[in-house]
């Protein structure tokens, strides 16, 4: 016999899809939207059912862009410096550098990281796209912020090989320890990025 | 400047809303969203589309049930003893006990508590209702599977105070030491009412 409602039982299940959330979270999200009026229900609705319609990817930087933008206020704003290229895998990745203030440059979105095992090669990346923007906005700085994985380790691999002979600057984030972080906390393999990215005072 | 598209920070914002779920859990959620098909979103938006517009309150226990039923089947069915109900606070109170799979009376669901701070009083909840069926399906025993709150309490002593002269048993759930937790792990409380409530062997 059936305990619960039928509509419940499949918006838990929807729930469940969500990363991380188990079947008594998504029971607990159910049955509180349950218990409320249907007006916080509707919205949550209404905003997923509007979310891939509102979305666009930017045709230069492969950012997520409002559906009636042409391209990313990250590339278009006259302030931002299109000399400057961070390259990350994902558009949120952006937020993260954004949140930081202090980068003034433009982004380009990979749209992943070369992955043997996912099955996911360079051609599925939007790098033919960074190598072409190298050319048009002459690029002379491209900051490879991919992380310190072996995927993002070999598709920063990857890109340099295809900027070739151009004649632009590639950099990578610098590793070491984070800020707050006690030395004998820290890790063998960030002591040691720090130790060789060590800098004079 | 927005970095994100608006529709994806209002679905942000509409996660925030669910019980627990912080800004950097809402994020999650809606960016795990915005990178699949729209598939899985869809699925989320339908289910919350149709919980309000699914659910109904069955008119004699108060417990959930399909819109189209017009009873619970945890009532209507004829293998439950309509003489014995257990009170609940809330319908998903009543999932929690028939896990147990060892009742097998009806319910009646309060839709609360009694209680002074929030404002909620014994007429708001499902009380009169609950004498109705006492008299109307002969109810011989009434246990009362409240929490052992402060409100829980009170709720009881409030429904025992209605129940007056009736010849009906009014038991409660036994409090005791939970099945696996060691004698010195238990919290006082709990010790000394397993100690009130001591058993013969």
């Amino acid at each position: 016999m059936n305990i619960l409602p039928h509509a419940l039982e499949k918006l838990i299940e929807a729930f469940g899809n969500l990363p991380g959330v188990g079947s008594r979270t998504a029971e607990r999200y159910a049955y509180y939207l349950a218990r409320r009026e249907a007006n916080k229900t509707h919205q949550l609705a209404q905003a997923l059912q509007e979310l891939h319609s509102g979305i666009a990817y930017c045709p230069k930087t492969f950012a997520l862009i409002d559906a009636n933008q042409d391209v990313s206020p990250l590339y278009s704003d006259p302030k931002r410096d299109k000399h400057i290229v961070a390259v990350v895998a994902e558009p949120f990745d952006i937020v993260a550098l954004e949140k930081t203030g202090s980068f003034k440059g433009t982004y380009h979105v990979l749209g992943g990281l070369v992955s043997p095992i996912d099955g996911i090669t360079p051609d599925e990346l939007h790098i033919a796209q960074l190598i072409q923007r190298i050319d048009e906005d002459e690029v002379t700085e491209i900051i490879l912020a991919t992380n310190a994985s072996v995927e993002g380790e070999s598709t920063a691999l990857y890109i340099q090989q295809q900027i070739g002979e151009r004649e632009v600057k590639v950099t990578r984030l610098a590793r070491g320890l984070p800020i707050g972080v006690d030395l004998e906390y820290a890790d063998q393999i960030t002591l040691s990025r720090a130790l060789e990215g060590r800098q004079l005072l």
